[in-house]
């Protein structure tokens, strides 16, 4: 059984290796992979599109563990939830909104309220959930737990979207870029459909209007669109940080003329 | 069986991962649990505090090796204790200080001198005793070994301790920064019990008078105290870091007036 | 098992997760360690020395895996190969070709172009090889699976080279820095025999007479060589960042008089 952890507590303190050590006192066998620590403090949707990204390539019946808990301690709630075979633990506040997402053909997520304190450590801190109550109930989870144990089911838990691209006249778009990677890639809420063939992306003052398939075909210098691994459209140069260059950051937005507006 | 790493070491370089080599070439079934490869440089007593943090977070029987360790190669002492049920390697500089200390009540701690070449790589590097001596004497204790086989039992070994608080006056304290964690919150060695109901503390030119339970508690923008996970007081802001807007850094002085100085 | 990573992903993005996801989906049973993933973006040689430097510390049949990879999705190959008794996949852009040199008096490196897409992920991005060919095939192979089954034996695999020593009149050499490490230790291409015992070494306006065993023997403030844990002369400060002190960087010269060009 897997746990995966994704957190904005950084590698610096000690707090991730807490965690695990409480995951490991519960579930000795289960296996822990890092997906990201290095989300920016407090930023929900940045942790919800990097869950998104790579639930899927794990396991069926993985547990996900993501704690970006800026309300911990105060009423906001704990929940646990089922989607696409995956599990999912954290504080309910956004960070499962894109895995728990009702897709069409798929059946709906399974969310349940985590409020069963046998499944905690004692006492449960005001500041550290993830230690206390996260890290435990994905253990007791990875243990054999049914979900229903961890505690009422609910329907009403917080839902944030990705940004929804809006349409800008009759053939343009205005699209958001949820994520700069450590290449400086920007990555957009563009899918490649939405590109038609002579689009023209504007971006902080700069054009694009070549898409590329690889990173190596762009010519040196030059700003290029790529479909990436996520499925969206990327802004990116070949070996230089396309953010850099652009200064741009996650939310910025971003004008296409000629996309396709009603895919 | 699980074996922990704290260092020194950052994770640009290859000598984590040289250690976990040695250690699963000795133990293939160990699992290995960083809990900070980012200690600052040489900073013995911020291990120290990391170790003492985290170290009761899991099971009994784990082995934890502290590698921050300026002198290596030079006559400082390799050491390896039991205290608690946990398991201690490091250099004998302090690493292991706060874990040793006897507790009233409980049995001492037992520490041993390591010199049992038998333990060790060949030839041993006299500037990479975590891959040389202290991953492979950890990985043996992993395989069970007995502590009394890697050397002399030993009293004297390093004991170096948290800054204490000092009385200021009859009423006020002075206290120290022992740690800034990611968020920049500010862990003091302060505890809830030195504080009174009308505390004031100082900090760097500002004012702290407010005790919160939780980080969303706090008024935005406001300094308040909160006991932190470590089960000391930190001096916090909501969303924000409380350290860069203080400028502060480990090893500060902090005044308290109307502490419990008696405590 | 063990599959080690080594990347220029770094850790912010959940990449690396997702390679493991992907591992572990194929090989539940394998041990997977990070060697590093702050490789300099792009910087092959860089990853060539880090495997260099780490590999024969882990079990012999370790799989190590190294993406660094700027040329992904074009023409260039990827490729599998197996020296002293340890396994190997990358890309054919050079970050193996330390690890796959033919020693004097071992057997020849056995390499082959991994070409068999049955072991790929479906479909295969056009960006993000690790995931969809590297990840598999290492998976692949700690399962079980033939060297032979990747593909066809080549061996035109790309070679590039540590620096080598040039000459410098009679008794002296031109000198790289290979690496730079968290602590600033200036890691070069000389060896300990590569030092006469009133060596000189020049290096950014600099000059270096000392030879130390370990870094506590270096007087506050001098820089000094040292053999260092690589087998490699590093120049270095006790406690303090020799690269900082000289504002240097891999790839820069340094000079030594006096050298034993003959070695």
């Amino acid at each position: 059984m897997i746990i995966t952890l994704t957190t904005d507590f950084g590698v610096k303190d000690p707090y991730v290796g807490i965690m695990k050590g409480v995951i490991l006192g519960i579930a000795p066998d289960v296996e822990i992979v890092d997906l990201s620590h290095e989300i920016r403090s407090y930023d929900v949707l940045d942790a919800a599109f990097v869950l998104k990204s790579s639930y899927s390539y794990f396991p069926a019946g993985t547990i996900h563990v993501g704690v970006i808990d800026p309300g911990v301690g105060s009423v906001r709630r704990a929940i646990a939830g089922l989607a696409n075979r995956h599990y999912f633990v954290a504080p309910d506040n956004g960070v499962l909104s894109l895995v728990l997402d009702t897709e069409s053909g798929k059946e709906p997520p399974q969310v349940h309220h985590i409020s069963n304190e046998r499944l905690f450590r004692t006492p449960v801190s005001r500041t550290f959930h993830g230690r206390d109550i996260f890290a435990p109930t994905a253990a007791h989870l990875a243990r054999g737990t049914p979900l229903e144990s961890v505690g009422a089911s609910i329907g009403d838990f917080v839902r944030r979207a990705i940004p929804k691209l809006t349409p800008l006249g009759r053939t343009g778009v205005l699209a958001t870029v949820l994520h700069v990677d450590k290449f400086g890639n920007i990555i957009t809420n563009l899918r490649r459909d939405h590109l038609s063939p002579h689009f023209r992306i504007h971006v902080a003052g700069s054009e694009v209007t070549r898409l590329c398939n690889t990173f190596s075909e762009a010519p040196p210098g030059e700003l290029v669109a790529i479909e990436g691994s996520t499925g969206f459209i990327e802004i990116a140069l070949d070996q230089a940080s396309a953010a850099e260059s652009l200064n741009i950051r996650p939310g910025a937005e971003i004008k296409v003329e000629t996309a396709r507006v009603n895919y």
